[in-house]
C-alpha cells in the first residue's frame, strides 16, 4: 500500500552523510568522512571493570527503569563537572541526562519552537541539529560563517527580518563542519542580541574539551544570567559514542519540560551506562584521560595539516583548527566543489560535501568537510595525496 | 525568566504515576503502582558474561557510533523470533531497533500523524501512550473497554465520526491497565475498520510473550496483508528493562521514514546492549528464561488474585489476568476510586488510579490499577489486607 506520511517528515530523506557510509564497504576506500572519535580514545579496560562492577554489586538497580531525568549521582557530577571547566550552570540551572547530545537539541527544539518557527543557524551547519529542526517543521535560516564566525551585525538583520524567529543555534567551540570557534566578542553578542530579540540559544558543545592549541573561549552558557541559554553536550567525544550517553543543562523550568517529553520518547537513558559514566567521573581520572585524547588528535590534525601543505596555498584554503575533529577545506577558483568531492570519491577518497551542511540545501556547497580523528597516519598521508592529484586533474 | 513553551508540549504535565513514585521514599509503603518487571526476571549472570565478552572481543564495534536502524545481527534475530513466535512480518516488513518501545510509540505518532490529527485508542489506555500522542499535538479519542474488550461497533462508529483519525493505538494482549486480552474475532475487526476508513494500525505488545495461562491469541499484525499495521515491542519485560532496547516491526516504507526521524533523535541504540540482545537470543536458552518468568508472574498473580477473593465479590471486582504485569480492579457502588485511592495511599497502599489511563482525563476513574510483578509475597499479602481495611472503612 502507498503510505501517508506526516507534512513535518514527508520530505525529510535519509541524510548525505548515511548514504556515504553505506558505500564505504570497499576497505581500499579511505573515509575522512566520519564525525567518529577515535577508537584509540576508548578506555576499554576501564569500561569492563566498570560494568562488571555495576553488575556485580549493584545489578537491580542498573537493569531496572530509572528516572527518567537521569542517574542522579550523575547529573550531580555532570554539573559540578561543567561548572569547573566551563564556568557554567546558574543556581535555576539542573541537568538531564540525555540518549547522546543529539536528543537534548531534539527536545529543546520540540519543546520551545512550533510548526513554521524559525530556527536561525549558522551557514553551515551540524547536519543532525538542521535534520532534528525540520523533522519538528521548522525553518532553518542560515547566517554565513565568514572568515571563521558569522558576523554579528549579519545575525541581527536576519533576527530581525525573519518572522517567528525562536531558537539561534549555535557550535561556538570547534564548529561542525568548518572546525573553527567563535571569538568571545561575538558570543557576547549573540547574547546580547538574543536577549533584545527575546530569542532562545541552544550552545551544542560536544567538542568543547577536545582543545589541543590555544586558549579556552568562556561558553555562552557561563555568561547566561537568566536561564536564556540552553546547553547541550555528551560524552560521545571523550569516552563512547555508541552508548549514547549525553546532557542538557538548562534552567528547571524548561528542565521540567524536556523530561516530560523525553518520558514519553524513550522513558529514560540506558541506566547501566549512565552509572559507568559517573564511575568515570568518580573513580578514574577522567581529566588525565581527556588529555591523552587531546595529545592523539593534535598529532593527528597536525600531520592532515602539514599534508594539506604540501597542496601550496594557492590551490586550497582550510581552516587551521585548535580542537575537535574537523578540518573545512575549499579549493580557490572551484566553482563546483560537489563535482570535486566526487571526483575524490573515484579516485577512493570520501569526504562530505558542504551542501550537506547549508540551512538552504540548494545553495551550492562552498567547501568540504574532512575529519582527522578516525583515519590512522597513514589513511591521512595517503587520502591527503589522492586529494593532491585530484587537484592537479580536475577542472571545475 | 518566563519561558514560552511550543503549543504541543505546554499543556503537558508531568504524569500522575511519576509523581506517585516520587513519594515511595518511605520503606512502609507498599507499592502496587509500578509498571515493572520483577527484579528477579533479570538474568544478572548472563548479562555480566556477554558485556565482558562483547568489551573483550569487539569493543571498538560497542563503543562506536552504530547504524541508525540497529545492530544488523539483532534485527534479523528480531525478525526471525517474532516471525517464529507471533507469525509476524511479511516480505515487505523489517525491523528496526528502538530505545524501548516507547520511541517505537513516539516515531510512529511523528512519521504518520499531524497536528491536530486523532489517535483512536482503547479507553483506559497507556499513558506513556497517551502523552507521546499529546506531545505531538494529537487528540487521543477513546472507545471505553467493556467486559474485557473495545466493541467493534462502537470502534467503527468512534471512527466514523471523528475527524482526521489517522492511527488507531491498540495493546491487544495484557492490555495496560486492565491486564485483559482482546478476542480474536474483535482484532479481526479492528483490521477490517482500519481498512475499511484508511486508519494505520499501531499495535503495542510489550507483555505478549508473558502468557502463563489461556492460549494465544494471534496478533494483529500477522493477520496484516499490506503494511497496515505498525508492530512495537520489547526487551524491557523480558531481558531488561533500564538497558532500553525495543523494536519496531514494520513496512519497508515506514521503517525509512521511522530511521530518519530517530537519526535526529538519537542517532542509535546504545550499541553494546543491542549485541548484548543479540548474544541472549542466539547464545542462551531466551525461551527457558521467558518460561520462568511466566511461572514466577503465574506464582505472583494467582497470590495477588486469591488475596482479593479474600474481599469478596460483593465488593470489589477485578480481571482475571492470563499474563502480563496487571490487574484492573473496581469497588461496586464506589462513585469515588479517587478518593478510595488516596484512602489507600493514607493506609500506606500505593496503587495508579484509572483516571491516568483516561483519554479524556476528565472522565472520573472506574477502577484502579494493580502490578503483582514487582511487590515481594508478602507486601501483596500485606498490601491486599490494607485494601481490605480500607474498603471496610471507605464510604466514597
Amino acid at each position: 500500500m502507498k503510505f501517508s506520511f506526516s507534512d513535518n517528515t514527508e520530505p525529510l530523506k535519509p541524510s548525505a552523510i548515511r548514504e556515504i557510509f553505506k558505500s564505504l564497504t570497499d576497505p581500499s576506500v579511505i573515509s575522512f568522512a566520519a564525525g567518529n572519535p577515535s577508537p584509540q580514545s576508548f578506555p576499554v579496560e576501564q569500561f569492563r571493570t566498570f560494568t562488571d562492577e555495576i553488575l556485580s554489586d549493584n545489578a537491580s538497580v542498573a537493569l531496572q527503569y530509572g528516572i527518567t531525568e537521569g542517574y542522579t549521582p550523575l547529573r550531580n557530577e555532570v554539573l559540578k563537572r561543567n561548572k569547573c571547566i566551563f564556568g557554567i550552570g546558574g543556581e535555576y540551572d539542573t541537568a538531564i541526562i540525555t540518549t547522546g547530545g543529539q536528543q537534548g537539541i531534539d527536545l529543546t527544539a520540540k519543546v520551545l519552537c512550533n510548526r513554521g518557527d524559525a530556527v536561525i543557524c549558522e551557514d553551515p551547519t551540524f547536519i543532525g541539529a538542521l535534520n532534528a529542526f525540520r523533522a519538528h517543521g521548522l525553518r532553518t535560516v542560515g547566517v554565513p560563517i565568514k572568515g571563521g564566525s558569522i558576523d554579528p551585525f549579519e545575525l541581527e538583520k536576519t533576527v530581525a527580518e525573519t518572522k517567528n524567529a525562536k531558537l539561534l543555534y549555535l557550535i561556538p567551540t570547534f564548529q561542525n563542519p568548518t572546525g573553527k570557534t567563535m571569538p568571545y566578542e561575538v558570543r557576547k553578542e549573540c547574547l546580547r542580541i538574543a536577549e533584545k530579540y527575546d530569542l532562545m540559544i541552544l550552545e551544542d558543545n560536544p567538542y568543547g574539551e577536545l582543545r589541543f592549541s590555544g586558549a579556552d573561549v568562556p561558553t555562552i552558557k557561563s555568561m547566561d544570567t537568566e536561564g536564556r541559554v540552553v546547553y547541550c553536550s555528551s560524552f560521545s567525544k571523550i569516552l563512547s559514542s555508541g552508548m549514547r550517553v549525553g546532557y542538557v543543562i538548562c534552567h528547571g523550568d524548561i528542565a521540567t519540560k524536556i523530561a516530560v517529553c523525553k518520558q514519553v520518547n524513550d522513558v529514560h537513558t540506558n541506566l547501566l551506562f549512565q552509572m559507568v559514566c559517573h564511575k568515570f567521573m568518580t573513580e578514574f581520572d577522567l581529566d588525565g584521560h581527556v588529555e591523552r585524547i587531546r595529545e592523539l588528535y593534535r598529532k593527528k590534525a597536525s600531520l592532515m595539516m602539514s599534508c594539506l601543505d604540501t597542496i601550496g596555498e594557492e590551490r586550497i584554503e582550510y581552516t587551521k583548527t585548535d580542537g575537535g575533529l574537523f578540518i573545512w577545506a575549499s579549493l580557490y577558483g572551484c566553482k563546483d566543489h560537489d563535482g570535486f568531492v566526487k571526483a575524490l570519491a573515484e579516485n577512493k577518497l570520501v569526504v562530505v560535501p558542504g551542501k550537506t551542511f547549508n540551512c538552504d540545501t540548494n545553495r551550492p556547497s562552498t567547501g568540504f568537510r574532512l575529519n582527522y580523528s578516525t583515519p590512522t597516519d597513514e589513511q591521512i598521508i595517503k587520502g591527503v595525496e589522492i586529494m593532491k592529484n585530484t587537484i592537479t586533474d580536475y577542472r571545475g
